[in-house]
C-alpha cells in the first residue's frame, strides 16, 4: 500500500492509500466516526464505519483522543464539504502512541499557558499558518539575495567587542575573556563587502533588553545586505526591492494560511513600488501637522512611527536622521553635517520599523572622529579602521527584521508567535 | 557608460564599459601598464598605455598600490591568455580609496598572522574560492530540504537545559536565570516534527571543547534534519541523498574554484549512492584486521575514522552503536539492547565524521530511564517528555557539520578556512 502525505493524496483519489499522523479532532454521527487527521502537510477527513472497517479498528478509533497518533488505510475520495477537499474511507486502522488529557483544547487558553506548552502549541492551525509564512519569508529573502549574486558570508554570533553600546548585550566567558553575543553582523559585513562586492548574512542576533513590548524578542533573526559602490539611495532601492518579492513570494504560495489568519488581503497587495521616501525633517513636520507634539532632534518611538504610518498605504521610508541618535558608523550627509545617511523602512498598520541601514562612512578621519565621539575602544574597532585603510570605496546596506516582518505580513499582534521557541524578557523555556 | 560586474563582462565585448573594483596585482612591460582587478565577481585584466588613457591616468595607474580602489572604463575584448579571458584597454581611470603597505603580500604568511587580518585574508583568491564553496553547499542544502516538503523551522540558541552534558557549555546571564549556547536544535527539532511532519533547522552551534584540532571549531554551523514517521534506514537514506546532492551541486557550480583550490575531482566523482553501511561492531573487526588495536565499547577518534575510511572510496556509514557512549535519547536496537540506533557518516580521505545522528527513543518509560541514568535534571526535560506522552511516533534526524563538509568537499586541511570569520580556542577575533 503507498504511503502519502495528505498534501499529495490528491494524487490518490479513487485508490487505496496509507496515512501517518495525529488526531486533529473527532465527532461522531449515529455509527459513523469522523476523524479529522493532521500529518503537518495537511489535514484529511476519515470515515470509519463498522462495515468498512471493522469492530477492532471501530473500537480503536472510538477510543483515539486528541494528539493521538496512528496509521490509517482506505479509499481516498473528493469531497468538496469536507475539510482539505478530500475523504478517506478507513478499512483499517492502527493507533500508534496513546495521548492522554492533552493540555490544549478547543477552549481559550492565556497566552502564558500557551507560551509555556509552545512544543505542543505549534501543533495548531493557527500557528502552522504563522510558521509556514515565516518559511516562506526566510526562503523568499534566500532566493532573492542568491539570484541576484549576493554572497552569503556567515557573520559570527560570539564577537569581542559591542557594536551598538554595551547596555544591551549578552555576555559570556570564552576561555577566561570576555565574549558577547552579536546585536548585528553588520562590521563583518563590511569587511567581506569589500572582499566579494555584495553580500549578506541571515542568522540570530540578540538584544539583553528590558522592553516588553509585542514587537521584541531577545533573540531574533535579521538578514543583512551589505553592497560595495552603492550610496544610501541604492540601499533604499534594494530594500523596496527585497520587501515587494517577500510579499509578492507569500500572496503567491501561501494564501491559504493568509486566509486562515484572516488576513486583510487587500493592504498586502497595496506593497507597490515605489515606496514613499520622506525625510526624518519632513516626518517631524508631518507630526507636527497632525497634533502630535515631536521635537527635531529626538529618535522615534512606535506612538510616532504609528501616527506617521497612517499617512500612507504601503510601507515607507524616513531617511536622513540627525547624526546624534544613530550608531558611529553611519556616513554624514554633505549638504548638512548634522544628518546621517541612513534611512528606516516603516510598516504599514502600526507595525513600525522592519528595517533599518544606510551609508557607512568610509572617510578614514572621519571614522577616526566618530569612534572617539562616541567613546568607544579604539583597539576594537582597528581591524574595522582597516576597511578605510586599504581602497576604501562608499558602501550601503540595511537589516531587516525577520520576525517584525513576517508579523507585518501575517497582521498579527505580537512577534512571539512568528520564531517557534520565542526568548522574552521573562521567558527563556521550553 | 554602463557599469558592470567583471563577472558579467562578456556580455559588453566589442563595447565600452566601466568596472569598479580593487587593484588586485599590477606589472608593467615597457609603456604598458596591466593591472589585474577585482571586484569580488571575477578578476579582469587592464591595459594602461599613455596613449589610449592620457597621461593624467597613465600616472594614476602606475601610482596604484595593491588593494587600492579605483574605477575604470574601456572597450573589452576576449583574451584567451589575459586571467579571466577578457582584456580592458583603459580610457579612463579613477582612484577611488589608497591602500598603503598593504599588509598581505604575494610572500608567505604564517597562519596567526593571515588569522589576524582575517578581514582582509577574505580578499585573496583562496579564501574566495573557499568561501564560494561554502555559500554553494549551503545553497545546496537548503534547496535539497525546501524542495523534499521539509519546513524550515529554527531552534533556538539560548536554551535553559545542556543537551549532552555541561562541560563545554557557553554560559550567559539571562536576566538573573543561567543560560547556554544552543549544542543542537535535535530537541526543539523534534517538537517541530511532532508538528510540521519534516523539519529543518540550519544555524550556528556551540561547543566550548578545549580542543586544538584541525576539525574543531568553537562556533560551527550545522543543519539538522528531523521526520516523523522515519526509522535509522530512513535517516541513512536521507543523509546519503544530501551528501549526494550536496557534492554534485558543486562539482556542477564550482568547478573553478575547486581547481584554483587544486581539489582531485576524481575523489569526488567517486561520490555516488550507495554509501556502505557497517555496524559498529563490524568497524572493530575491520581496525583489529587492519593492526590497529580498539576495544569494543569506546567511541571512535579521529585516528581510528581515518583508519577505516582508508577502506573506502565514498563516504560510509558507521551504525549501531554501543549505547554507552551515545546521547540519552537514542533508541535501544530492539535485536540487542547493548546498541542505539545510531549512524554517523564518515567522509573519506581522512576528513572524519560530517554526519550524526539516528533514531529516537519515543516510548516514554524507557526515556525517563535514560534521563534517570545519564543523570540528567529531570525537569529540565518534562516538555521534552511531552513529545511521548501525547502522540509519540518513531523519528529520526541527523546532524549534518557545515564546517566540515565545506573542508571535505575543497580538500582543505583545517576548518578554520571554512567560515568567514572563525572562533578557535585561542580566538575570537577580529
Amino acid at each position: 500500500m503507498p504511503v502519502a502525505e495528505i498534501g499529495r493524496v490528491a494524487e490518490f483519489v479513487g485508490g487505496e492509500v496509507t496515512i501517518r499522523g495525529w488526531l486533529y479532532n473527532k465527532r461522531s454521527s449515529g455509527k459513523l466516526l469522523f476523524l479529522l487527521v493532521r500529518d503537518g502537510t495537511g489535514v484529511i477527513q476519515a470515515l470509519v464505519s463498522l462495515a468498512d472497517a471493522g469492530e477492532e479498528a471501530f473500537a480503536a478509533a472510538a477510543a483515539l483522543s486528541q494528539e493521538a497518533s496512528l496509521e490509517i488505510t482506505g479509499a481516498v475520495r473528493e469531497d468538496r464539504r469536507a475539510p482539505g477537499g478530500f475523504e478517506l474511507t478507513v478499512h483499517s486502522l492502527r493507533p500508534i502512541g496513546p495521548s492522554e488529557e492533552y493540555p490544549i483544547g478547543p477552549k481559550e487558553h492565556g497566552t502564558e499557558f500557551l507560551m509555556d506548552h509552545r512544543h505542543l502549541w505549534l501543533r495548531s492551525s493557527r500557528q502552522h499558518a504563522i510558521l509556514r509564512v515565516r518559511h516562506e519569508v526566510i526562503r523568499a529573502i534566500r532566493d532573492f539575495f542568491n539570484d541576484r549574486g549576493f554572497m552569503n558570508i556567515d557573520s559570527p554570533i560570539l564577537t569581542p567587542a559591542a557594536c551598538e553600546g554595551t547596555s544591551t548585550l549578552f555576555e559570556t566567558d570564552y576561555f577566561g575573556e570576555k565574549a558577547y553575543l552579536t546585536q548585528s553582523g553588520q562590521l563583518y559585513n563590511e569587511a567581506a563587502a569589500m572582499a566579494f562586492g555584495k553580500v549578506y548574512c541571515f542568522g540570530p542576533t540578540f538584544r539583553a533588553e528590558k522592553s516588553k513590548t509585542r514587537r521584541h524578542l531577545t533573540e531574533f533573526w535579521m538578514v543583512e545586505p551589505e553592497m560595495a559602490f552603492a550610496d544610501l539611495d541604492d540601499a533604499m532601492e534594494l530594500a523596496e526591492g527585497l520587501t515587494v518579492f517577500i510579499v509578492e513570494r507569500v500572496l503567491e504560495r501561501r494564501r491559504a494560511d493568509l486566509a486562515l489568519l484572516e488576513r486583510d488581503l487587500t493592504r498586502l497587495e497595496a506593497v507597490r513600488p515605489p515606496f514613499p521616501r520622506i525625510s526624518y525633517t519632513d516626518a517631524v513636520e508631518r507630526l507636527k501637522a497632525a497634533g502630535h507634539p515631536f521635537e527635531w532632534g529626538g529618535d522615534f518611538g512606535a506612538p510616532d512611527e504609528t501616527v506617521l504610518a497612517e499617512q500612507f498605504d504601503r510601507p515607507f521610508f524616513v531617511h536622513r536622521f540627525p547624526a546624534a541618535v544613530k550608531a558611529f558608523y553611519m556616513k554624514r550627509d554633505s549638504q548638512d553635517g548634522r544628518l546621517a545617511l541612513g534611512a528606516d523602512l516603516l510598516a504599514p498598520e502600526g507595525y513600525g520599523e522592519i528595517i533599518g541601514g544606510g551609508q557607512r562612512e568610509d572617510d578614514l578621519a572621519t571614522l577616526e572622529r566618530c569612534i572617539e565621539e562616541h567613546a568607544l575602544p579604539r583597539s576594537a574597532f582597528e581591524w574595522y579602521l582597516d576597511l578605510r585603510r586599504y581602497g576604501s570605496v562608499p558602501h550601503s546596506g540595511f537589516g531587516m527584521g525577520l520576525e517584525r516582518t513576517v508579523a507585518w505580513v501575517c497582521g498579527i499582534e505580537h512577534v512571539r508567535e512568528t520564531i517557534p521557541f520565542p526568548r522574552l524578557l521573562n521567558r527563556i523555556t521550553p
